[in-house]
């Protein structure tokens, strides 16, 4: 039986209207001229706490008892979700408790300190921070909030399913990211209530594939994850409620590689001059690079969150770049004398290519100490490009490491 | 005599309307927050080509003459103005040439191109581009369009102050960024001839002073400038249209420096999630670090392009990072022995700074060849945070380079 219907998704949208952005959904020319189909991004990730879990936050929150409400709430969560719970735990003047593990973001403890939530740093993975938490539940009566696998907060994620229906009307297919399975849940069960010829597709990392995982054994299993740049997909298993709407309502989860993250991050930048995490980057790393079948179709990607570490944010451009064959790193062996340098960089400023970043790599270069290996990074144009520079670097008798 | 109109900018908004994107007008709650004002962002960066040049490089194509349309248009730009005139040239059919510097971006070149422009890279400094594009201007009968200086070009931009002020009525002050004067010139005309109180502060950065050199001579100077983030608002001298427009209705000119514009570009990216290059981060670098009497106030920052350089980006967040106290960098001297490189992490590690980079400095470091020079970058909370190692690492014996 499901908890989740249409009906139960209208009630959270009444219950949480003027506290929730009805976030823009706007059309992209550019990314749909690139990827040819017709490309609208829900821009959820411009949420005030900067991503869709306020939705399910809100909701479930004023769907508690008065009792409840009096005591307060406990979650785990290094992330988004604590972030939605201390936001409108603080407007409804409801206690809240998050459990981080300690590696959570600095940035992120403070801002949910910053809300007035009492956070405890506690634990060296998230199922020891969890441990934690549902022991602080019982021992202060404090409810335990989980971030997805909750009847009320799949309806609340799913009030973004009905505001795509109001500006997209004619969407064809809707792709959403899958992580605990939460927002995928919500936004099919509203989508699919209304029109259900629209597709639904989830996108996973694929070193986080935990609901690819369940779907391909047919019931919930713990899937282990590897560290992904879309970091707030990576649970340790589906919720089983958010599972068993997936697989009755999703069309196809579809998996993708890191370097497909960091490019879809780095085109959202440049192209719709946004920021999102890693994790809303997968609907659009998905479109970007597999056969769906949505050529010219009517294609909306939930951009979920915007909660990117600024520090990580630099080398994720770099790595786009570089996968866009618009950055390049050569390394070369040259002569230790005087104007070998110069003359591997007149070879390649005769390209055009700019070079940003030269170093010799003298103590674990080559076994002949006659040569040095020199490490040479440039901005280029693309693949096209960065040929003509190794072949004109051939042709000028310099020997590249491969 | 003013040639610039409130009516002859309600004309042009009626020519353009359809073709240029009536941007959003959001209110931020963190800025506002953080600085003490109602702030909201114009997101005219959102505009298809990345930037408000668009409005005026349209309205001018539509007031040529049929003859001018046909013989087409030249213009000497290496970023925004080219791209609106080629896009709007290319929907227009008006045929666009441009003349680049030769240091202009590849990206700008090949995006001109994808517009079907004719691009030439020419010459080594804007002026002698200017000169190849005045003689082909002559020689095949092209219209040379200004990329500020220009009654039309002008009324264009002013488009922008009236929705403004359709979206924030009670708006008591609009904050734009100045490099030849078109969008503040235009805007100001708008915007005083409808509500005579608002404010119009202009925004310069401390590198690129041009018209606030010439306000200060009381007529247009030729200013030379260095090299600057807001490399959109480097030019060599106000237009003279502008000037006039500035003198007689703009409040003031203030100036901001390097690091003030990238932490501008940072905060944006973090709290709005919105990606601008460094002369559109101008306004904000201004209402975040100088005493305007704008507390309570609602003030709108006027964000007009996003077209920022990829590889550029990384090293701007690292430089707002730096000037926020959130990454940090020390020199610090330690002995040579195994061991002392070991005693200087685990003093860090207990300050929780998290170390992004180390590396030696053997061949420059200290006179005394016992003792070796570290570099360490590290994450850190904040200025306080950053106290605190300072202080832990020299309790230890430690010895600092200031």
């Amino acid at each position: 039986m499901m908890h989740v219907t249409l009906e139960s998704i209208q009630a959270a949208r009444g219950r949480i209207r003027g506290a929730i952005t009805h976030t823009p959904c706007p059309y992209s020319p550019g990314l749909s001229r690139l990827y040819g189909c017709e490309i609208y991004c829900k821009f959820d990730h411009l949420q005030r706490t900067g991503s869709f879990k306020e939705r399910g936050a809100r909701n479930k929150l004023l769907t508690l008892s008065e009792e409840q409400k009096r005591a307060g709430v406990v979650a785990v969560s290094a992330g988004n979700h604590a972030l939605g719970l201390a936001c409108h735990g603080e407007q409804l003047g409801i206690p809240v408790t998050v459990v981080m593990p300690r590696w959570a973001p600095l940035i992120k403890v403070s801002n949910c300190r910053l809300f007035g939530a009492n956070i405890i740093q506690h634990g060296e993975s998230y199922a020891e921070a969890k441990l934690l938490a549902e022991k602080l539940g019982r021992e202060r009566k404090l409810t335990f909030i989980s971030g997805f696998d909750d009847a009320e907060i799949i309806a609340g994620q799913g009030t973004m399913g009905l505001e795509i229906l109001e500006d997209v009307p004619d969407v064809d297919a809707i792709v959403v990211g899958v992580g605990g399975g939460g927002l995928i849940a919500g936004v099919a069960v509203a989508v699919k209530g209304l029109k259900p010829d629209v597709r639904i597709i989830g996108a996973e990392s694929d070193r986080a594939r935990t609901m690819y995982a369940s779907l391909h054994h047919g019931c919930v299993v713990p899937c282990p994850t590897q560290p992904t740049l879309a970091d707030g997909l990576a649970v340790a298993e589906a919720g089983g409620l958010c599972f068993d709407i997936v697989r009755e309502l999703v069309e196809q989860i579809v998996l993708v590689d890191e370097l497909q993250i960091a490019t879809a991050i780095l085109r959202l930048l440049e192209m719709e001059k946004t920021l999102v995490e890693g994790a809303a980057a997968v609907p659009l790393a998905v479109v970007s690079t597999q056969k769906l079948g949505l050529e010219g179709k009517k294609v909306v990607l939930c951009l979920g969150g915007g909660n990117i570490d600024m520090t990580l944010l630099g080398h994720i451009i770099e790595r786009g770049l570089a996968a866009d064959g618009r950055l390049c790193r050569i390394y070369a062996y040259i002569s230790d004398r005087p104007g070998s340098l110069a003359q591997l960089l007149a070879v390649i400023a005769e390209t055009a290519a700019s070079v940003k970043e030269v170093s010799h790599d003298r103590s674990f270069g080559p076994a002949d100490v006659g040569r040095v290996g020199v490490v040479c990074v440039m901005e280029t144009r693309d693949f096209a490009h960065i040929g003509q520079i190794t072949e004109a670097l051939t042709r000028a008798g310099i020997e590249l490491r491969g």
